[in-house]
């Protein structure tokens, strides 16, 4: 099968190719300029933080559906070793062996291409087992910081979280700008929540899993519109599985990380957030959620913290 | 060998344990407060953001010294994968092995003990290859975001980068405040920069690793008299190897780790910063640098980020 | 809980430490000498060779119920990589993170440890993070080379392979012994058939697991007496599970490993061989089964061959 | 650059496709057949056994100089645990991470290619980093058990190794059988010692690896006239490092694994054999060497054994 007539039709709305010159390998981060960040900053206002992360342990989200993306297997390589002799200062070292994308993390641009491109045009082919990302590799985001907008789907109408079967749809996303009273601006980082990880955080990873609400085919053209530089929700595929439409699987991704060279990421916890944000009346923060620099990861952990 | 007087006077007036209550797990992250976040947010004028992570990749920092501490062995699981059919959306997959501490990192609390003890009087037995860190994992920062200070002490004394043998004293300390022009005050993070990176950067991991100037066994006292909350710098071992006082290893990891309960860092790149603030004139800035969340980690690696 | 009378009854009259003298590490491996092994050299008739081990795979034999016994992650590291220029001779390399006892494998002696001894009375502690097993670790055995003899426990009962919760005996040992007109004599390598892992080959790791018919405790003693060498069997735990004495779990491994000094070992295939014993009307060979030789391990995977 | 007419002329003369049918995948493992393993069994007098890997370790024998092809890092994952309450029996199990190619171990056929190809004219394409090795993964080998014959080269000079520079000829390896006593015949396996690996075994990682004697571009034709099943050194490229034909790397691997089919072995530790074949006499005896069945792996760790 090839791809749907529909998904070229967005795709081509949206596309970023060639706005931030050809040369370009980090998409709409560019719109997080110093101003951006320097108003980001002034909105903090009683400095509370909170950690959008999930804990990192070897029962985390991940259950064996996605070959490979295992969870962290964390192993102590020292535990009190008096190295230096007896009664000498001891130390405990660890190590890890996990899936970049197992637990809260970004993806990068080329974690998924179409009929042989990633951003920018770039073959994919620049993705090899030796040098991994060649373009636009999780290393090349240096920095991620900048205004975090909360969008409270679930809150927005009224439930605990949306129903699996629930498609997240831009009109979703302006009823919870409306009740964030916020307009959504370029460079924003934009938190969808469908309290869908709450199924995980009660124990339940097959349920969280799938199937799970998301986001629509339609949504990548809401966050064009307002020129948001990055994305990130509480699920674990982002997009509504089983898909939206009949056998086309990852299109948001497509459209995100190819077409307009977005960042994206999954597993979020927006739990604590959205009782934060209720509780201040206030939606918008400094949102710090810088990856880990891994030359050519196509993922990587993230430990995203929102200041109030 | 059991540990020098001169040791144990230190640790006796530094001590924290009790200082948050017997079940404290975090020490000196306490002093960052809402209103110190606050504070910190407003020192953003320009909006620049300097990266103070080393990139991972497996001819990292590490040269084998320290066993099982391996520098990210990063492999593709999926490379373009089309795994719904021809001519769909294809994916990129990546996995890594590595140590905690393999690159630019914070230490935990429990990294290091003494005398049975690791932070708030814990036994060190608390720490376990099953469980862990038992108490102060790494997980239990939860976020780590508060007014960074670059001590550039390599500048303030004129040099390019320390030698091997220079022993950060609290004088070089005084004169990089000095030569920032900032007070330090509790709830800072302090960014010591001795410029001995320069030998990674240049491709030399052994000289970076070994000798390598570092910390006095006299600088805890300074960063216990301003309050500081955590401190990092641009070295393999933070501190001066070999050590200040023959025989005695890691005694500045003891004071910090276990008798203050005071994060510390290593293997940040500071140069970059050093730049950016003798340019802009200013040397305190918001600091993002949450660690990974591993669920009894003893360390983690960590991507900071300057923001000013 | 303590350990019931009965086990150190049983512990008593089946302990073999000193047996070899104080500083074995090996145990009933001392067994296997030269002229045993000539002699299974000449068992060798039609040089049939059958393999043992389960094929090594992320779809392996584990399921997570063991805590950090993975299943291998199996990772390119390099796919048809040109090193030395475009049209030379390319290359692909592979590396695996796996617990060592993941699949096919041998338990080494201080796999299991009570009353805080090890193999010939050693303590507990001399494993350690640091240093894994200080004694009788995995690398020891250096060679594992045998006669072999199917005990095929399902065929001698004529069934295709033993209920869940079928314990076998000692009766159950004589019978099967019987059937294959063998007398098992000191140095034989015993392998016990029950089926169980045609529930793997079918699909259902779960039911592979648990529960699962095992080895009673009973059988250590029938072992003693023969003076097997080492035993190894189709199940995933060795042992009947749920055990056989309400609470009492892993008895066989602290009778075999800890009392006998005796190697065990888990999840061979013994399908194959069943059919081609059966067919050939003998059920004793030249059996193979040399760990790989991790320094301290405390387990290996084993790639066994028995050659008819 | 392309492969030279001399290799390529060389490559016409040993190639195997389509000997054993287009759909074979273990090339020249078909000699070993059952009457062959037979006689290899028969020539077992002493029941003498000579373990022939090194120890698996993280001071292993890799340097860093093939990325990816780490040592072993090999961690505990429990130590002594009481799973089951306290005074119970205790269990400690380990994990590891590793090159499959990092110590002694059997390449794969599909470890090398040229001009698109690997064994049987199939394509390299077939090596993805999905599915690893379609064909002649390392687990297609299932068993390796045949008489091994040592081809002692050093010995046969009168060195106790041979220089670094040293490229061992067709009429070294005469010389060699000469030595033995052997005729080599088809299905044996060839163990051909250069005595470089003692520079490992003194503790010189650097000059083991490079630069060391190996096999000449020339040997495969011997190899082939004598019908050998696999071949094995004690070298840790197999091949003399620099190369014989100036920019020409890895023919030998070529010719064997892609022209041939037939396995090649390196990092064997045939000192300890060497020895006991010089004080026996005789030098063939029953080798069993089977590589664990990793699913699709381009090579495997392996514990060989030669029984005397």
């Amino acid at each position: 099968m090839s791809l749907p007539p529909e998904f070229h039709e967005i795709a081509k709305r949206v596309n970023n190719w060639g706005r931030w010159g050809e040369e370009d390998e980090i998409g709409t981060l560019n719109l997080i300029t110093g101003p951006v960040v320097h108003e980001a900053a002034a909105t903090v206002r009683t400095g509370r933080r909170v950690p959008l992360a999930v804990p990192l342990r070897q029962d985390g989200v991940q259950t064996g559906l996605i070959p490979g993306r295992v969870n962290p297997l964390h192993t102590m390589i020292a535990v009190n070793q008096e190295m230096f002799g007896p009664d000498t200062i001891a130390t405990s070292d660890d190590a890890v062996t996990m899936g970049l994308q197992a637990g809260t993390h970004w993806d990068a641009l080329p974690h998924v291409s179409h009929g042989g491109r990633i951003y920018n045009g770039r073959p994919s082919g620049s993705v090899t087992v030796h040098g991994r990302a060649g373009h636009s590799g999780i290393q090349t985001v240096r920095h991620l910081v900048s205004r975090g907008v909360l969008l409270d789907v679930a809150r927005a109408r009224g439930v605990e979280r949306l129903d699996a079967g629930h498609v997240v749809t831009p009109e979703d996303l302006d009823a919870a700008a409306e009740l964030a009273g916020v307009t959504v601006r370029a460079g924003d980082i934009a938190l969808v929540r469908t309290g869908q990880i709450q199924r995980y955080l009660a124990g339940d990873r097959e349920a969280y899993g799938y199937p799970s609400p998301g986001l629509s085919i339609r949504t990548p053209e809401w966050f064009h519109a307002h020129d948001v530089a990055a994305v990130a929700n509480d699920t674990l595929t982002f997009e509504i599985v089983p898909p939206e439409l009949d056998g086309l699987w990852l299109p948001v991704h497509a459209l995100h990380l190819v077409e307009m060279g977005m960042l994206q990421g999954q597993n979020w916890d927006l739990e604590e957030l959205s009782a934060a944000c209720a509780e201040e009346g206030r939606y918008a923060f400094l949102l710090t959620a810088t990856p880990e620099p891994f030359v050519g990861g196509v993922g990587s952990p993230v430990a995203p913290v929102a200041i109030l």
